[in-house]
């Protein structure tokens, strides 16, 4: 297990803001190439074959895909939200890793090729689409779209590859890719209590709640702050304030979640009346007509027409898979583990929707806090998850 | 007037964003050095004397303010807000150079010295306090408090300065500066439509209303967006939401002006509930109760002491001086320039608290449209209050 800590300790620093002890891990950024030159080296250490896709995700082979293939994938990524914590992506980048090193040093040897995968741009914190990586991988996501996407300063995702080294000229669904991967399995840090209630260590996943983002832009007309009088004002901060309190009421009504986390504000002076402001609305919740029905009312609660900026569908991952690893994860507890909805969005989501056979492992989170410096996961969790992971593994390849 | 015009041409590119088209001429940066060094340049080709106070204003003399003094100084500031317009400043410095042109060819020679003061920092865009140089010159700003203000980047005013090469352990009241003005006049483009309604290219101030600006820092507990239940979150904001619109309702039942300008969300991601939203609340108004009434029920509503990062009372300019410009201003009308307030604070307002004999000339704003890009004066009125402010002098000087 000496591997997994060591690992744990080299990522620990990469991409960390000193005053608020969150990571900012963001696509195509230095802080990223630290990242994928990390990954690179722990599958150089390991003898596996590093192929980097059309899209940027890494892929680290142990045996040929192509001619022994389709093989067993485990990964996540390595990339994280504005001030996020440690565990939501590379601990399962890492749990990876010291999976193949545990069966290794077993002496088991797998009957299909093993592939470890980085997927590149999860948290879409950069240019606003979650799952950047497998929507392009798999095609949801238009080439020409994602080349044109803009992060806050005006770069867009062709230029930022391009920074970065990669070229954006070949971005579209990668059938080459998809053909190397008959399963995929995702182990991630719960963002919720379920396991908690259950009291398992370990849980697996039974679907992603139909999930997306929208962009509202809020216009008004710049003014002085002290001289124009309220009834002369457009002041789009007003239309925020219905905004922001009927995506909460709407929730609720609806049994959803709704959130405004994100605002520009321009030109965002002290004593300027703004001309413009944008709030981001993220919606989900267990039914599509919950979420679409909140993002309706939040719409002509703010007077715009939404930016729709993505949507994923609900996605039930396999059922006999799913099955089968509850199994094989309870096996020491004698029981199956517990299977577990959950509300945020997962690579694993994208190719299960494109019609890759698919599961994800969850790791008990204490506080059920995510998305924040405070994300936490015990050791034992930890190392639970490993060992669930590596029999995960041997059941499968 | 082809002085006037040939200024305005220099100073037109500097700062102006390319997409908006506003100004972002912040406090002790690249572009604030330009703007100074133009400052230097039209001062030494007038022959002026140039001095740098303890606070960082500039000032150009003509003739010896110590031997001779005190003397009338005319002159405004060149710092905007974000994405302000070309005249807020502007049009006051490059006034006073224009009408010293003008009286010099008419062969006017003045009998007290006569200074041009350029204002550092008055729009407070940057580091959160309006009128900072005037603020610091008359010892109203404290010293240490101001050293240690900070950008949106956590960079300190003394830093700021320190880099454009101003040391800012010299801060603190500058008696020596105060005492060679006798009489300050400043000229602005109106940020009102007074002048429209009266139908007269200039008038003269009669107050400044009690303004002032509060930061509220409304703190909630980051999480993810997808995974944490309604009755779980600490959500920021909603607080905002209830800041927002109390300001609009309680403003109004004050009868005094009340804005949300600027936002800082953290960590400002789309999946991320925020841990901290910062909201700045400008409130300002006839009756300094009314102002105060305004930001309790705001404070209230947001449940949070507000931080009061600067306060003016009401600001009567000397009566005397204001009816005499008046009368010099209106004598081609035959009848006294219009008087009238501004809910606009100004570097005269600071100075007259001060104990400076102070006036202010507004030249007409069509839309009255200020803090904008779209801020605009006709050029035939900008004459005119070229034309007001060489008369003013003469009969002053």
């Amino acid at each position: 297990m000496s591997s997994f800590g060591s690992m744990w300790a080299d990522l620990e620093p990469v991409g960390r803001h000193s005053s608020t002890g969150g990571y900012r891990r963001f696509a195509w950024t230095a802080v990223d190439a630290t990242l994928r030159e990390w990954f690179r080296g722990e599958a150089e250490r390991r003898g596996l074959d590093l192929v980097t896709d059309r899209a940027g995700n890494l892929w680290a082979w142990s045996g040929n895909p192509d001619a022994d293939g389709p093989g067993l994938v485990v990964g996540s990524h390595l990339d994280s939200v504005p001030d996020g914590g440690a565990f939501d992506g590379p601990l399962g980048v890492v749990s990876a890793f010291a999976a193949l090193d545990e069966l290794r040093a077993r002496g088991f040897v797998p009957d299909r090729p093993l592939g470890i995968a980085c997927f590149a741009d999860e948290e879409g914190a950069r240019f606003g689409v979650a799952c950047a990586g497998s929507r392009l991988l798999t095609g949801v996501l238009d080439p020409d779209r994602a080349r044109a996407l803009t992060d806050d300063d005006g770069t867009t995702m062709a230029e930022a590859m391009a920074t970065a080294g990669h070229d954006a000229a070949v971005l579209g669904r990668d059938e080459e890719t998809l053909r190397r991967v008959g399963t995929f399995l995702e182990l991630h840090v719960e963002q919720g209590r379920g396991l908690v209630d259950t009291g398992d260590p370990v849980g697996v996943a039974s679907s992603i709640w139909p999930h997306g983002r929208w962009r509202l832009d809020l216009r008004g007309r710049a003014d002085h702050a002290g001289t124009t009088r309220l009834a002369d004002r457009d002041d789009p901060m007003l239309a925020l304030v219905g905004a922001i309190s009927v995506a909460r009421a709407s929730a609720e009504r609806h049994g959803s979640l709704a959130t405004v986390g994100k605002l520009r504000v321009r030109p965002n002076g002290v004593n300027a009346i703004p001309s413009e402001v944008t709030a981001w609305l993220d919606a989900r919740g267990p039914s599509e007509d919950g979420v679409r029905s909140v993002v309706a009312e939040v719409a002509e609660a703010a007077g715009t027409v939404p930016a729709e900026e993505s949507w994923t569908s609900s996605t039930d991952f396999d059922a006999g898979l799913r099955d089968r690893l509850a199994a094989v994860v309870g096996e020491g507890a004698g029981m199956p583990a517990p299977v577990l909805p959950t509300g945020a969005g997962h690579d694993a989501g994208i190719l299960s929707a494109a019609g890759v056979e698919t599961a994800m492992l969850f790791v008990r989170n204490p506080t059920g806090v995510s998305h924040s410096p405070a994300e936490h996961a015990e050791p034992a969790d930890c190392l639970a998850g490993v060992d669930a992971l590596a029999r995960a593994i041997e059941a499968l390849a």
